[in-house]
């Protein structure tokens, strides 16, 4: 029982309504692995330069995360900076460095090939299906896209599609991807295009905080819930789908309670777990 | 076990992306009392002009819906026009022509001043507090309001909101009332304002429905489900205010599906229960 997930490894510098935070860890398969590794082994593949050292490093240590996919190469690492507006609702990218991100090809190592489930991050969906090519029939194919990708390479996307279980977005994304404005008929559809074909719908909401402080991660943060926790499942059937929709949501409910990692490093299993039930308190009526 | 509502009779010129309806039956209190008449006898005050035919009144007919307190003067009905965005998200006024509506002094007869339940639409918070005068020790007061008055009248709004057990308002207008932007501290802050005290959230998501056709009349709609609901109830404790708002949301589901009250008059209590159901089949997990 594993996770492979591929996508980018980050410097970031945010800036919110609360605060400022500098070159602080931050890229998809950061969260993601972070947040999965609380349900199962992950594997971590992603591209980092010189600049990225044992300080960062030190934030997969003693966890369940294998570095051997994190390659190191000359250049620096990639680096996004972004702010966030007053409500936290909407940010603006100031500066995006790619730096080693740019030439990125994803290669699998060998004892990674074998992982039960995938997590292909926001990167080219042209990388996405290389990264399929190199895996051994994975029982759950997920990924995520952008704008970007969605505008730029739709046809690329649309293969990729075709070979995932299922596609992680919000409702913006859902919305260009399909032509459909109603989002029932976005997600129908989509799941035309390849994504986990049965017809169904489960509604749960975020979790009410008090306190949101960094959005940035929240995310792959879900992604990693939610896989992490059906890669431990039994399978996923309709019930454990649900649940683990819940989870992604209790881990991101913790991501954005301080910047980068911080937060998700410090919470403990019995602290997701209570979480966990907070959310069904919430959102529990009977007949 | 009745329930009195105090609101708007009006007739609504809507254009939606999807066609235009010319003066349709609309109003809070025309919402209010046909969602809660599924529940309980529903008693209504409000005025209309002498343009107010036997046509429109044909909506209430063969509902329990008491119409002694529908005052009907000199004069034309309160008449309002609005065109909605292409994505329904916000509207536009276009007309508001008050009418009879500017000088309505609620008079509630005899016979409804015992209502177990008083819903106050979306007036002036001192004609709100005339209406609770006149009316003896109901089980539930809930009001509505809007920006118009919370920044205009805060001060008599405040002293309304202290004889009032529930507000309903979205989340826009919790902020600007609460000063909070937070939507867990502003709950806190208007609950220290008056309306029910004990401290709980419960989350319910709107019903994904394909077709959204006109999105008018919604929260009056929500609210005579939720209360309609609430009145018939056992009592006000937790899981009855959680079944409660499923049901505001399930008649409200309804309501946005054709113009004007057109859904609403044709829907079933058997249909009613049915998307109950469904609502508690898109939310449930278990632990």
């Amino acid at each position: 029982m594993s996770i492979l997930v591929v996508g980018s490894v980050a410097f970031d510098t945010v800036e919110t309504p609360f605060g400022r935070a500098e070159r602080v860890l931050g890229g998809s398969a950061s969260f993601f692995a972070v947040a999965a590794s609380f349900f199962v082994p992950v594997n971590l593949v992603g591209v980092v330069g010189r600049d990225f050292g044992e300080k960062q490093l030190a934030a997969f240590a003693g966890r369940n995360i294998d570095l051997e996919g994190l390659e190191r190469t000359e250049g620096l690492t990639f680096l996004w900076e972004g702010k966030y507006s007053y409500d936290l609702n909407s940010r603006e990218t100031i500066r995006t460095d790619l730096n080693v991100f740019e030439f990125f090809k994803p290669r699998i190592p060998a004892s990674y090939r074998s992982s039960d489930v995938v997590f292909l991050g926001n990167i080219d969906p042209v990388l996405q299906r290389e990264v399929l090519e190199q895996v051994s029939k994975p029982r759950i194919v997920a990924c995520d896209t952008m704008n970007f990708w969605i505008s730029r390479k739709a046809e690329e996307l649309r293969k990729t599609l075709a070979k995932v279980d299922v596609l992680l977005v919000n409702d913006a994304e859902a919305r260009e991807l399909s032509g459909e404005w109603n989002i029932v008929k976005a997600a129908r559809a989509i799941r035309a295009m390849g994504p986990h074909s049965d017809e169904g719908s489960f509604a749960a909401p975020a979790f009410p905080l008090e306190n949101v402080f960094d959005p940035t991660g929240a995310g792959d943060t879900f992604a990693g819930g939610f896989l992490g926790y059906l890669a431990g499942a039994a399978g996923p059937g309709d019930q454990e789908l649900r649940r683990a929709i819940i989870m992604g949501s209790t881990l991101a409910s913790f991501c954005v309670e301080a910047f980068s990692l911080d937060r998700l490093l410090t919470i403990t299993r019995k602290e997701i777990d209570a979480r966990f039930r907070q959310f069904l308190e919430l959102t529990r009526f009977s007949e």
